[in-house]
């Protein structure tokens, strides 16, 4: 790292990202593999189009793509690009063949059953396919220094258009009025758009494990979950709070306080080392002690990136182990069918030597005037 | 159809929708078929889910789903359901051996490699697995009368969008910030979302074929190039219009004038029996005429309905035939680098007799005052 009067310059993490993939597909006895998963093409090359393929060699990197993104894959990649007129598969056949490859690993668990078998006919008997899964997705699990600056300014957006649409919430508005308002404030502050459909759940539906916001109208005296992420410069953010329409009564403000434990625990559970499984049990620890957990339906996090769904997976039989680096959403939460749900999630990256809780936004039992 | 006192009542058209995939699935020796792509599965149950696989048989239809879509099912679908608590392709798989099927026909173009693997080895030798592509996508070309209406309510939603959306237009707001200005009016309007990623692209760069918005600004005497589209209970709507920050020059207004008649030429192509070649030749005959079918680099139109890339295709080499009933975008464009682009396209519909426009956003050439 070149240190320039204040000024850190990163090294271009690509080339470092490649020559791993390298790595780990001489363990798999496949020395070549073609990506095409695009959040995996993206962060191998820095292409962001929605038509390409890479062939990763130890000869080179190139990509595959369309004369649509002639001009955007010069200032994108840092790698070689072929710009096909026609489909890019038989290209990158001819290239396959031009370097005699004999084993190649592809993404099966991403590509069709057709797009194997199509490739597998154009490539050849002398090709020996394998199939790989999840090989980039296990690199992009610690991200970089760039990484996880992105991420911060994606969470920072994130937050600062929750406390916008806060401000906008009043009894009578519906669910999907104010996630229409919390999307917009999330595109005025410059995010691409909504790392994930946005949830807004009032009422009883905050209980619902999957709740799209509806025409229902927000009440006084209600619960209201909200569960959003923006996507920016292609990384994404996720959190959720929940605030109380009017005061809380009692059983309310219990509830709130028996899972902000909880997420605090997984919290201080989060350090290098540490078994995934164990900062999952941690918050479901909390909530067992006052005889909730098993109204703790769902795992505890997981990774984010490029991807609202990346590894680690934080859940009770996960079996990874935390590395600095990794950056992982922690959010617990309790759903009582009738009453309602309270989930409160946090972006959290793993350090050198613990966690840096990377949402700004307060933990408080907010309470809106209705 | 049943006529009550002036309503008109729709005979719920599901299951027709699968004994019409039957019929298709004889012919081709299957008998039976999973049914994995979600637009898909929507058609032929109703089911809204981010997980769900269908089994059609002779013997019915079955949605297998997990707990998060429980009540959610019940309410959506007129077939039968299997809520599994585990992975959903191992349950199918005991449904498949207690109606000793022996012959399968699977979306091979949409199922993952991985998973064509997996469920072979779960169904067992004793089935056989056909590779079946777009077999209930030729079933969705053709709309019924409860899509068109909902595609109509769709395309009224995107034009009412971009006329609020148009009296925001400035000189000095960013392409960005215009795409959050119409996804919002959209949401606000009703919309769960746009039905693809807004296109808003000023000047020069409403040439390039693939414009994603940017912090470039709008500035005065400069073409602006709008393609848009909400989704709506489900179903897409789809529109391009070009307007001019200030008076357009006479270079403009001619190319705007090639376009349009273009654009008129192939929606009066468009009738039931018409080849979809045809009507893209309509079009781009019009523009050989003043030279500039070589800058229309792309095909005619598309269908649309559940996704915005639907049957039937409308270009050069297109070998369908229309239909009463389906539903297509009619939007040739002429790009002229370091100038500018102009797209016009409306959503037409195949009536009986001839073509319906549903557009109801007016082709003069808007000047907005800079």
């Amino acid at each position: 790292m070149l240190q320039l009067e204040g000024l850190t310059v990163v090294p271009d993490p690509r080339p470092e990202r490649r020559a791993r993939l390298l790595g780990l597909l001489e363990q798999h006895k496949a020395g070549a593999m073609t990506v095409t998963h695009l959040p995996n093409v993206r962060y191998l090359s820095g292409f962001t189009g929605s038509n390409g393929v890479l062939l990763v060699t130890p000869k080179g990197t190139k990509l595959f793509t369309d004369p649509r993104y002639a001009l955007q894959t010069s200032g994108e990649c840092d790698c070689a690009a072929k710009i096909c007129t026609g489909p890019v598969w038989p290209e990158l056949a001819k290239e396959v063949r031009r370097q005699a490859l004999t084993a190649l690993a592809m993404e099966s668990d991403k590509l069709s059953h057709d797009q194997w078998l199509a490739s597998a006919a154009l490539f050849g008997k002398g090709v020996r396919l394998k199939r790989a899964r999840g090989l980039v997705e296990s690199l992009r699990a610690v991200k970089s220094s760039g990484e996880i600056e992105a991420i911060r300014r994606s969470v920072r957006l994130n937050s600062e258009a929750f406390q916008q649409a806060l401000g906008e919430v009043r009894p009578g508005m519906t669910e999907t009025q104010l996630a229409a308002e919390i999307d917009y404030r999330m595109r005025r502050l410059g995010a691409e758009g909504t790392a994930f459909e946005t949830i807004v759940a009032a009422g009883e539906r905050s209980a619902l494990p999957h709740a799209r916001p509806t025409g229902q109208q927000l009440r006084a005296n209600q619960l209201l979950l909200v569960d959003m992420g923006a996507s920016l410069d292609g990384y994404c953010s996720d959190m959720t709070r929940v605030v109380h329409l009017g005061p809380p009564p009692a059983r309310a403000r219990r509830l709130y306080e028996a899972v902000l434990e909880a997420q605090l625990a997984s919290v201080a559970a989060v350090r290098p080392g540490a078994a995934c499984a164990r900062v999952d049990a941690a918050g479901r620890r909390a909530l067992r002690k006052r005889g909730l957990d098993k109204f703790f339906r769902h795992s505890t996090g997981h990774g984010l990136g490029l991807e609202i769904h990346e590894g680690p997976r934080i859940g009770r039989k996960a079996e990874g182990v935390l590395r600095p680096g990794m950056v992982i959403t922690i959010e617990p939460g309790v759903y009582l069918r009738g009453f309602g749900g309270i989930r409160i999630e946090d972006t959290v990256l793993v350090t050198e030597t613990g966690v840096e809780v990377l949402t700004p936004t307060t933990k408080e039992f907010l309470v809106i005037p209705s």
